[in-house]
């Protein structure tokens, strides 16, 4: 504990001296082996210092050199607003836009700053292959059986085991695994609401859940977001006599990628229990923190089993492989019965593959890495955003995760951006997808998920000069 | 067409001089070189004149030696009458006895007369793994990556390719891929049922289908069911105006492995796009024939895209690997969204081995084998129950499929005697299971998918004694 009181003080401290520009950008900070000499602390504690700064995009590491006071002039480009979504429930489907940007999926030559995965570059491609392998030859019948309803034991068992880092306590037998992120929603939201009922969402949100909530017929209300510190609790208090469920993304949601403060996640978890609301925790993103310690979750201060925590391997491993889980709490009879009623099993080849991967120790090594390019992705487009964007341009501060949210004044229409972008081969996700109500015309979001190239730098200067051409045209 | 009505002309002739006993049990039938000769006939006719007689029992194939007189009494074993639900739902749910059930799979050492998938032994294993080497090979990024919304194209050609073989038209571009036959018909029900409504499924039934149905709050209304023919045509058309829905497997349905009749498919098609009812039909034994023609389904007969066909290769080549698919016809579109909101996409690399597996002409080689299997296992289980069983059990006389249906007199319980048999390491599937409403508690269905071992035998002679022991203790 006393360490953890270290590294945030010394942090603080290089933080006030970068803002009052005792250091300038550029300048080269001290190395890890001599803060420790310096403050008398264990390397460790010194690697968290610098993972904090980094993640505040305050300073920069640049390979085998160093860490440097970030470029970035990030005092100059304001973060957005809170969110301000009507409180009465539109539904105004964004289909056609929808089905618009996902058409371009797939498509060879495109840059795609719309899709929230990580591209095949940040993925450990050659050794999720061999365990492939290694589960066709270990699997009883080539994995050509069902895997037990609940799901594979090896994987739950894994999956359970990592709790501790978001201090969380699951047995294998709390877990049922599901085909992805998305069915581990869908089992959710089918077990608790009803065609009429209303959820509570963040707003902006995930145009899937946005659908998944529509096509069972609930009504979505909206909630307040702030960008860096997630739903605004006061407006949820507002409106919970109203809702019958919520759903929140407190670890750095697409698009906003705000992280809700520990004590708002007690908060909201005693506040919703307290009305007998069950919460839906999607905490897909949570291991892609770039600070030094990942973030806790609702399901943390969970007393109650109120809190069905999902997440999938979709954005940190496999999208493809359709590999999610979800943690029901007391509701998990009513989920398992459910995917027996829908699924009878997951994909038994690919779970077994996962379980493996994990199981080898090869997932922390991979998330490092992937934290790491993310991060750098992150800091490279803030630069790039600030150069090449229209100077009233609003961006979030993501302090993990794979989006970054983009505000611009009032005359750029997003959706009319996408079809110029297009046409110069870039597919973005505009504002309008994330939401059911007549907002975030002016938004868009771009994907972190990257590899950086010359290529993505050039996109990202055109995009700004389409940007500037729309706002000149009026 | 001459041919078509040759075969049946000679089987038939044949067949009556078998009923007749002209030809005894253990005769010697002549050859398919000699049949050729005498009828003047191709090989091919000749060879489906054995097959149709084989698939009605009458004879059986030695290896190595040819065709002979059935030495199955098949006049003995009555056929269990139309089944008789009640015209009311009752949706009683048999929860705790299928989840007494289901908690046997995967049990070492038992037979498993309850399951309705194949064993491993009738899979062609190395084949399918050699698929899953080459799939990762050739997918872009591994097969990571999210497969496009409606599925993998080749996967989709080859599906589309087939229908030929039961008489149908279908585009890759009408077809979306599902994780697995129970997801299709899911996407199907929530399509086009609310909460209330109610939807006609055959009576006995797939216990699967009738929790779907429940857990989207669908009424079930049980029809009328011929052991051989299928569902009652008149049964339906007196419910016609107060049902919303209809889902029926009219090709070797679990458990009674009823096939329609091509008239009263014709009939059913018409009958239900004249009330604007829309047909889920779920062909997923089709392709289990023992007779020499696969028969039509009732898409065949489609004209107004009011049937929506699903299907998967989990009774075919590998339940594990989560393949389904469906044609939905008219309702496409919203069959699509839901698989969007509810899966993103379906399993990329397990869809590419199967797509691989029917592109290199092995499924229907693999079939070929299979469905021989099959119908040996039928004729050895109705010479098993005829010799252990007690006089007055009735069987199924299933034409294809997984499945034989056994119906005892009214003093078996068969729940009862699934613990019994339990305690003997044999798994059986009450007949209870495949129904909402009290009945069927005489029944039981026996999986054909085993591979037949002096262990089978054994148990079927086991299985025998316990249910005469069930009947002596009244």
């Amino acid at each position: 504990m006393k360490d953890d009181f270290l590294y945030i003080e010394i942090s603080n401290n290089i933080a006030r001296l970068i803002r009052d520009k005792v250091l300038h950008a550029g300048d080269r900070l001290p190395s890890v082996r001599m803060l420790c000499q310096e403050h008398g602390i264990s390397m460790n504690t010194a690697k968290r210092v610098f993972l904090e700064l980094a993640s505040q995009s305050l300073i920069e590491s640049k390979p085998q050199s160093g860490y440097y006071v970030s470029q970035l002039p990030y005092q100059r480009l304001p973060i957005p607003a809170i969110s301000n979504p009507s409180p009465v429930s539109s539904n105004s489907e964004p289909d056609e836009l929808i089905r618009r940007v996902y058409s371009t999926r797939g498509k060879k030559g495109l840059t795609f700053f719309s899709i929230g995965v990580p591209s095949k570059e940040l993925l450990p491609l050659a050794k999720l292959n061999k365990e492939i392998l290694h589960a066709i030859r270990q699997l009883p019948a080539s994995g050509t059986e069902y895997e037990q309803l609940q799901g594979n034991e090896e994987l739950r068992r894994m999956i359970a085991a990592r709790a501790i880092s978001w201090g969380g306590h699951l047995r294998e037998s709390d877990l049922i695994t599901t085909a992805g992120g998305m069915n581990a929603l869908s089992f959710c939201m089918m077990a608790l609401g009803k065609r009429g009922d209303t959820i509570a969402m963040e707003s902006p949100c995930y145009p899937g859940s946005l659908q998944l909530a529509r096509s069972l017929g609930l009504k979505v209300l909206e909630l307040p977001t702030h960008p860096i510190t997630g739903v605004e609790i006061d407006a949820l208090k507002k409106v919970v006599h109203k809702i019958n469920l919520c759903l929140l993304v407190p670890n750095f949601n697409t698009p906003l990628g705000s992280c809700m403060p520990e004590e708002n996640k007690k908060e909201i978890v005693a506040l919703l229990a307290k009305h007998h609301i069950p919460l839906i925790e999607d905490d897909i993103y949570g291991d892609l923190y770039f600070g030094a310690q990942r973030p806790k979750c609702c399901k943390t201060f969970d007393q109650e089993g109120n809190v069905l925590l999902c997440s999938s391997f979709s954005k940190t491993l496999a999208p493809g492989y359709r590999v999610g889980w979800v943690a029901p709490g007391k509701y998990q009879e009513q989920v398992l019965k459910l995917k027996h009623a829908h699924a009878i099993s997951s994909s038994t080849i690919t779970q077994e593959a996962i379980a493996n991967f994990l199981k080898n120790g090869r997932y922390d090594n991979h998330l490092r890495k992937m934290r790491l390019t993310l991060q750098q992705n992150y800091t490279h487009y803030i630069n790039a955003i600030t150069e090449y964007f229209p100077e009233d341009t609003k961006i979030s501060r993501p302090q993990g995760g794979l989006a970054l949210w983009v505000e611009f004044n009032k005359k750029v229409n997003t959706a009319e951006l996408f079809e110029e972008a297009m046409k110069h081969k870039i597919s973005i996700a505009p504002g309008r997808m994330f939401t059911l109500q007549d907002q975030f015309k002016n938004c868009m979001r771009l994907s972190l998920g990257l590899l950086l190239s010359e290529e993505v730098e050039r996109k990202l200067k055109l995009l700004g000069r389409l940007v500037k051409s729309q706002t000149i045209q009026f």
